[in-house]
């Protein structure tokens, strides 16, 4: 596959929106099969396409923070995006979307609720003061893609179409899970990239959070594990190369769970912390 | 001072909220100048307030998950919120709230924007499976409060109105700030109480994962830290008794900073995590 690039490429065009004409704020846009897992579409795909929306009718760019809340299983298929402009600042502007599709009986229904601060990432100080350390994590070629997996790509659970888009590769240490061995830490570390090559940027980090397997494979727990909010807070702009990113949970209580997720460029930066509340819906 | 109760408080009667009538969702409000710091308000006092109207106004009544975005600065005064409710649900519940004020020229300007998850936490199964471990503090009389500072209470930067509704002690490893020592890892930790001795809910959390002195001061910063955005997971009813309360902060880089807080009861369990982005107004 010829590499691909920023806004030309396979996330460019599954997240792309279509301003209606005569209707300002308000976006069309096609929810790809690519992206979903089982039946479901990825969260972070549809953050990130409810992101360019944002990014298109506020006065800055890039997301600086952005959060979601799920509150009905998206489908493969048309959408609409309805943004509203809260604030303008010099600095951060704020902005809330809202994204629904139509049900099988026609009416509208809701499928994620957004709200963010956006800014632009390269007009900020460069200084920096940081104690956090990148995640211990093997090289590349040490971690396993779903083609390492007993009994092939199809024995991993949530392992569908989203697969074929990512170049996802998970540290031996947190896949143990995938051969009825998880550690009981509640961590998942990978290197994680776009399989047609196209290198990360602001909206891409909001699909990177959210696309690893959940930490609850790696705490035993079967099962769907929906998310309840996202939110995300992008540090800088990516540099070129791949990403490390790193996911713990360390609470699992009255049936929800947090992960927090961390991602690193190939410049040893902090570009995304994210924080989700999910639920645990236990398997039988 | 007598004892107050849950419902029978200082923060009980300042975060009040009315229902209009004929106005379904509307509620007024009083920004009570108790809860300041210099002339801001304070951002958890804020969200407290519009996470109770959220709670009348929603099915369910604690919030899970509650995220503010802080558009411009609040004044002691009169406020109004109105809530929408986005998506009522079996297990969770989504609604949204706006806090406006009057300016001075009488045009209505929005002073932050809520979306939240609400639940009823007794309803949740019992199971826990945590890693997470209680912050190491020192006992509550080897800690320090407004009147240990050296020059007393008033040399302390921020404390002022809000002290007095606090019984805050903070860990003396995280406090070296307040005479020109501190420890640059960008940390606090302290007991947190209300001062009439009403104990905590998950109302009160949400004003206690913002009351202490910013990390910033214990990175030797100083200057102004307002918060962009903050999100506010309460994972479990708060036993009686005080909380314990640790903030960090890891990166700070282009002028933002995040801080995350952890609250845990006198059970030793963890009942709110929360992560705010702010900005770093460094001082001249």
């Amino acid at each position: 596959m010829a590499q691909a690039s920023i806004g030309d490429s396979e996330f460019d065009r599954d997240t792309a929106v279509t301003a209606r004409s005569g209707e300002s704020g308000v976006y069309d846009a096609e929810l790809s099969a690519g992206w979903t897992i089982i039946r479901a579409v990825n969260g972070g795909y549809l953050l990130a396409l409810a992101g360019r929306a944002l990014g298109d009718a506020l006065p800055h760019r890039d997301p600086l923070t952005i959060t979601a809340h799920y509150l009905t299983a998206s489908r493969p298929g048309p959408a609409v995006i309805r943004t509203e402009i809260v604030r303008t600042g010099r600095t951060v502007s704020t902005g809330q979307a809202s994204l629904t599709q139509l049900a099988e009986d026609g009416t509208e229904v809701e499928r994620l609720r957004v709200i963010a601060g956006y800014g632009d990432l390269d007009a900020l100080p460069d200084d920096v003061r940081t104690s956090a350390k990148p995640p211990a994590i093997p090289p590349y070629e040490h971690c396993l893609g779903p083609q390492h997996a007993p009994g092939g790509e199809s024995a991993i659970p949530g392992s569908t179409e989203i697969a074929g888009r990512l170049d996802l590769r998970l540290d031996p240490a947190t896949a143990g899970w995938a051969i009825g061995e998880p550690s009981g830490h509640g961590e998942m570390r990978a290197w994680f990239g776009l399989a047609d090559g196209r290198d990360a940027d602001p909206l891409s980090l909001l699909l990177a959070v959210d696309a690893l397997p959940p930490t609850a494979f790696d705490l035993g727990l079967n099962g769907w594990v929906p998310t309840v909010e996202l939110t995300v807070h992008v540090r800088c702009r990516p540099a070129p190369g791949p990403l490390r990113i790193s996911i713990t949970t360390r609470n699992l209580a009255g049936g929800f769970l947090e992960e927090d997720a961390e991602v690193w460029d190939s410049e040893d930066r902090l570009v995304a912390q994210s924080r989700q509340l999910a639920r645990a819906l236990l398997g039988a």
